[in-house]
């Protein structure tokens, strides 16, 4: 997992003298033990992620969130189809390459699903996707104005973040609905993600993915400060200073610590779904 | 009831094995027994509506929410004059078709109570009537600019919402206020509504109207979320994209779960109202 | 006290069976027993209107609350130099008409309670003064932007709320701040205050004044709301349709139930505050 | 400290009966006894003041603050890298005036504790420095709008607050990020801090400094509200008032009580932050 990388980073920092290059990973301040990597463990992970999106605003009852199996990567893991606020561990599904679920137990499938087995078809560093309906980030895909990173912490934004069309994806003859269900629509979004940490869906929402559920998280509550930033900064003056690519560059994922901000929305969560 | 509609779907997907058309109704996840469709079930979501409106800052003080009656279409129920967030099922009245309490016991009717029983009069499709003061839809009347559905979850409202201008039913000769305490204005409201499921009244707020009031409450939590990202979109640009017809037409009552959402925003309420 | 008329109001509009002209008065909705109107009932409804107004965001740390003595009316009720949401009846002083505290015990005055005593001795009508930095109303007099009554809930502002430029009330030699710490000053509010309900205070807040404390609280709610309204209004268009001078007349002071948005308001209140 | 001289102030202005010029200093509002000016006692209100500014919104995951030695003011404290919110005493670590951790005890400092150490070093009146990533003061650097203080509480702030652009730190061919994580960056933006009490980093935060961790605190959430209130002036008229030399001058620390808004701040806090 890449925390451990960053951790023998800091660590190293330490030992050297210099200045660190990371955000600061941190030696004692997850609250987790560092268990490994395990389908159990991202399932743990998997569970306070939906709480912490929803605590955040940036989930309302209809987003979802997944992440891969580490023990088969053809699978991945999701819950029913709830609201993210009320998933426990015995809500999460397994489901195939397919977007099939494997066991369901008479459980009821999201039937959205087909965006994750898409996108984790589509891309092999991929271990955690986000669909979320942020009203923060809702308003640049309506306008079409660009989703650009203006905030240090949004780095994994590309320049500009890609825009998914669902019109496009659908025959012209076709009754067509604003939803993702089905592996077709899911192919053309995937596509249009590219190689992304985020895309955009006119009225509808947006993808974050990442290479862990708790990076996925992170990236997911910084696209909406970016959003909000951006929105205001934009009221301000239509001639903004965005990220360049040196900034971008530098702001890689081995220099972002996610445990820090991981623990602190931990932290906020309300009691009842703190566990 | 429209959600038993919706589970059948549901059930019958599954047996397919094909993608789920709906938006996922669930087969568990309600917190609440499916109880036969009675007046009683009828009476305790209206108390429970009238707390989630109010948690959500749909509903300030002065809002009200009534539901039609099971046994006699020719009547409703609503709370008396008081607060939303206050209300229990001992302030529940009960109304004839002209707006007329039937057996008061001593409890103030809501003065504005009209606004409910012209609808009701008017439109015998509608179940559920909820007349909010909303401040993320009132901009939108004060300036005379059109409330477009431009979210996914919006669905439910026409291509352009009907906007009520009370100066219109008043004569021109009368003291007149923004209130809608008579038959003669709830009338014209009822006819600016048509066949639309809300209508913008300027300068007082909008009512929301829906086949149940698990419906009502789902439609008026989604036109504030679409009011706040409609003006935050307009706001980058006077040039958006809305959902056009195929886009509603597909987004239609049968593939929107509404028990999802209710059971979420329930989850939401504070210990005290969630009885 | 006003809301005794409104009841009997009520109460008559009931028996003759037509539609009630009030926005609602409550015949049973209010939490409090309807004591006499003595000093002792206002200066507990001073301790909670200094409680909402902080609840509701409308005061930070700085604002102040007063209320007129029902025994004396040449003096009046107010707390000592504290953040109003930690007010409680230990703290409330009495003053004269010139802002000197009758009975200190060593606690210490507000430096700007001038603007309670001024205002007192030009409107013998007034019986509640609150002075607020409300965050929502003080982007109007910084952009010199009238702040117009927009909603039917703020009938009580004039068709354009007077602004106070305290540079104006300063001698051109004179050093001079921002805030309201002599008689001089506050007299020069007072008289641009004039009849109004509300004055606003350029990059410093506002006054709200009206014939009861729980009114004042009430009008010092809904001036935020309807700020926050206009300012959204106005973003989407600078062509907006306000009260007009029909509207408000008919929305006055004898139509408007206060004691439903207190009782309301009061509910709201962490339990700490609650009594 | 600054708070003793404005009591003495506040008691004289009580003992000669004239308008008092403070903002109003407390006799006895403040919670906590008046202690002499320690290490310990500077401790204590660090811990506070990270837990009210992430309370207040003010500090996100990767904020910091830090405090001067009394004892010894070549030092600084400041916590180990932690989210504000979860900051305790234990958390502090002690640096020397290069920035380097005195006895680290195995924690791990901040990656960008330089910013500390140098604004210490150009700045001997300061005493605390607190680093945010305010989503209402960034759009301002983003969007090259200058930040004004525009309300009365924000007398602090310049005219126009300087605005750190870090591309001109960096040397032309170098790799470049948005941290400031080496003494040579945070020597440019100490400069352009210059003499003033906050430094705008465009598309990373901001800076404040003061003469007490209180004071750096209650300026840390008012330049948040006058950013706030700056941002929807700036929405209504770009021609707007700001506050002029005299007003600001007249605005100094010691006509403005510090204790007053620090307790109110205080009593915020969910219960578990209290102590």
């Amino acid at each position: 997992m890449l925390s451990n990388m960053s951790r023998t980073h800091g660590a190293l920092g330490m030992l050297l003298g210099v200045a660190l290059l990371s955000w600061g990973a941190s030696l004692a301040d997850s609250q987790t033990e560092q268990a490994p990597d395990s389908d159990a463990q991202r399932i743990e992970d998997l569970v306070i992620a939906c709480h912490i999106c929803a605590n955040e605003g940036v989930m309302d009852g209809f987003g979802h969130l997944s992440v891969r199996s580490a023990r088969n990567p053809e699978r991945f893991f999701m819950s029913r189809a709830l609201a993210p606020a009320q998933v426990t561990a015995a809500d999460i599904m397994e489901f195939d390459r397919s977007g099939n679920p494997v066991d369901p137990q008479g459980r009821r499938a999201n039937g959205e699903r087909f965006i994750h087995s898409e996108i984790y078809k589509a891309r092999p560093d991929v271990q955690a996707v986000i669909h979320s309906h942020s009203p923060a980030v809702l308003p640049f895909g309506i306008a079409g104005v660009s989703l650009k990173p203006v905030i240090a912490q949004a780095g994994f934004l590309p320049l500009e973040t890609p825009l998914f069309e669902i019109r496009d994806a659908w025959g012209a003859a076709e009754e067509r609905g604003m939803l993702v269900r089905s592996s077709k629509l899911a192919r053309a979004l995937a596509e249009k993600l590219g190689t992304s940490s985020v895309v955009l869906m006119r009225g509808h929402g947006h993808c974050v993915v990442a290479d862990s559920i708790r990076r996925a998280t992170i990236r997911a509550v910084y696209t909406d400060v970016n959003a909000r930033v951006l929105q205001s900064a934009l009221q301000l003056s239509r001639n903004i200073t965005a990220l360049d690519e040196k900034e971008i560059a530098y702001n890689a994922t081995e220099n972002f610590d996610v445990d820090r901000p991981w623990d602190n929305l931990r932290l906020r969560l309300p009691e009842a779904s703190k566990r």
